[in-house]
């Protein structure tokens, strides 16, 4: 298979070199990802300003932009045919519940879905994981299996491993996003001129992390699988909502 | 009521001011928005260097960050009590379909609603729209009506109006998000040294612009609210994936 | 007289305002500055994107560039003719010995003068400094003599103001740059997720800080007028040299 | 010898390549260079944001800031011992007459001058130009010569090679900086949003490029090298200056 390979963490990640090995063993995978680190960049496109790119001498491409615009570019300029599947991983670190719209290792699947192709975005739990060539695996059988089971045109695969050698994964499970509590605090700090400044704090611990959520999987060492949906149409509310507008 | 009002246009926009002063009038409105323009910033937060704020002339808060940085840093540090409500807009341009996911301006709705709070993204259809008056009265509208029919606590309003005058407008619908075909092809071009750069197309033409959608409401001359969810699960396609990932 | 004004700490900032309010009752003056601050900017030029310009409401332009780029951009394109006079500042803080290679406001009557036009930088000493009413006074008061004395094709003004009451400056004082120690170490911190970040540390002590120098001149309360030259070349060793590359 | 490395084209450039590995047959080389091509960044540093290092396969360091910020970073913070010697090159064109303003390759080399170093930028004259081995022979040996001919405190050397086979080389000059006519005019260009944008022109044609200047070397086939004063002291207009400035 055709497989056009990003990530969010940048071109140089030990994550995104982990899965080209894997799947280049079965596939023809060309990579384009991301000159620097663009966690948390979501799904944004540089509109502003124009983009670059240069190879690699391991073959691979960089990008001055975020992940959707290297599948992008990808897809509409750099291949010379399109691919049959867009990966995005495998991130650092693991993309649950609320972190879904926020990441661009799920935004680079997003935007292969909407250039018309199936996509997966792979994640490894953990705040310094080691084991990326076990999700690498999973991600390979996932792969493998997609290909009979294609998903609906408006969805994509959000892939979350545990961090564990590949035999003491649990087995995989099809999971909803959980809800985690809001992020902790910002912190406020002076930089050496004495300016304020603030930065982020971490992720809120989880809210709703029950049975069938992605983090209740992760937790009890299975592999997470969530179908997520690029129409944000919240339809249950539609009818409550057509009634009350009337009155305007 | 204490409203928290950003944008992604930037802190001088014309759309910004507009919506500022309309609901200025009847409540008590606090301006934090990005000191550039942030068109398609989507959700991205800036993680990786700090934040700053300047306060302008006119009282309103640059940061130099993303629509949801400033809605972040707004609830978490400069509001010494919490807003009531986030107000998004009024975005120079539509946001329409599949617009939403790239939208900076839905961004700062929605890290308003993962902050807990209500919250409406609002937008003026056209190229270069003039009505940001209608806009701004339609809001208002549909602000006072909200506070008697809340949304559950995983929704947002996305808001558009059609670039007309106020009594020109012919309703008000409740839609769910059209789609879009694919952007147009990007434009690959040589900057003045040489080096191939390439720049986005415009946005893809209507796909699926039918009855019931934001596309068809806008297109006769109705304002078009849309739910929207932030959960992205694709419940639909739960079951048949518990199925078949079984397999691995 | 047709000036050109320009900056580095930001179109928004007060000694820039400060600036234009006391020149303006005599010149025709343009702003044009950077629209964020870019102090240490040096004579950064942004040529690997594109530049944009948008007038705010008081009539000054902001670029989405260096304090270089608006001095180009400025001459080059967006005035109708050309002006007589490039002028820069007040920057918030002294650019005294060393400092002078890293400023932004420097650069900006550097580029003036590479564009062909007599140029002056003017920057008010101190930390949190405040008297920029003084500092305007002086300017003008160079610029209405620099007419009959004009500079050489290849040299500009660096003037440092001390943060004075007009009438306690002391006088005026040509000087040549003094230099300091080397910078204080950078601090290095780890950022919210434990990574290594490094900060700059402060500007170094004076080190040659005597009689005749910039230094010297603000801390006995003068004004301090640098000429500087734009051709860097240390003629004083190009005969030594000669002599020992030969060998090569 | 223990020398830093470093470059404004960044750290996957050929240019630097080139260097270090004819440096490293003698030398102890660390190369520090940014992640990114930085050309045109002058003396520019990264006050106002952390700067972050990752080490690259190949044992090179990037930093996200400029050629400044890499040798202040590598000399204050990541080397365990102070170097002897800073390079930065091989830049791949020419710096030479008011280029050196501008240029991140002669910026890297004032860093080190201004940390306490001899220091030597090193460029390849012509616009895409091939003969890096041969700029990195003359570099090295005029290396191993300063060692007995150290320059004075506040100087550097700016060294500028043809792009020739290394036998085709006529011989090494000591030069001063010529000058260049100013740039050609800048493009005025629409996005694809139609939005207006501006591009820098290409650099001015030589106006003095007469016998003794860095141009001429370089037209008859000599390598160039110019030593640069950091002080820019105009000392021979201080005296007039002193006169005309008595009567504010």
């Amino acid at each position: 298979m055709n497989i056009l390979l990003s990530n969010d963490d940048g071109v140089f990640a030990k994550g995104l070199s982990a899965l080209y090995y894997q799947l280049s063993q079965q596939h023809q995978v060309t990579v384009i990802a991301p000159d620097r680190n663009c966690s948390a960049s979501s799904n944004a496109l540089s509109i502003q300003t124009p983009l670059r790119v240069q190879q690699m001498d391991n073959g691979f491409y960089a990008v001055n932009g975020t992940p959707s615009d290297c599948v992008h570019l990808g897809i509409n300029q750099l291949l010379t045919r399109p691919p049959e599947l867009v990966v995005s991983g495998i991130n650092h670190g693991a993309n649950l519940g609320d972190d879904v719209i926020y990441s661009g290792t799920v935004a680079a699947a997003t935007e292969g879905r909407h250039m018309g192709l199936p996509a997966i975005a792979v994640s490894l739990a953990g705040r310094n994981p080691t084991h990326f060539c076990s999700a690498a695996k999973c991600v390979t059988d996932i792969i493998n299996l997609l290909v009979e089971h294609p998903l609906p045109a408006d969805q994509i695969l959000n892939v979350n491993v545990p961090d564990l050698a590949h035999d003491q994964i649990q087995g995989i499970q099809a999971t909803r996003q959980g809800k985690r509590h809001q992020a902790e605090n910002m912190t406020k700090a002076q930089d050496p001129t004495g300016k304020d400044i603030y930065w982020y704090g971490g992720v809120g611990p989880e809210l709703d992390a029950g049975k069938g959520t992605d983090f209740h999987a992760i937790a009890h060492g299975y592999c997470s699988v969530t179908p997520l949906s690029i129409d944000m149409t919240a339809y249950d509310s539609l009818k409550a909502l057509s009634q009350w507008i009337k009155n305007i």
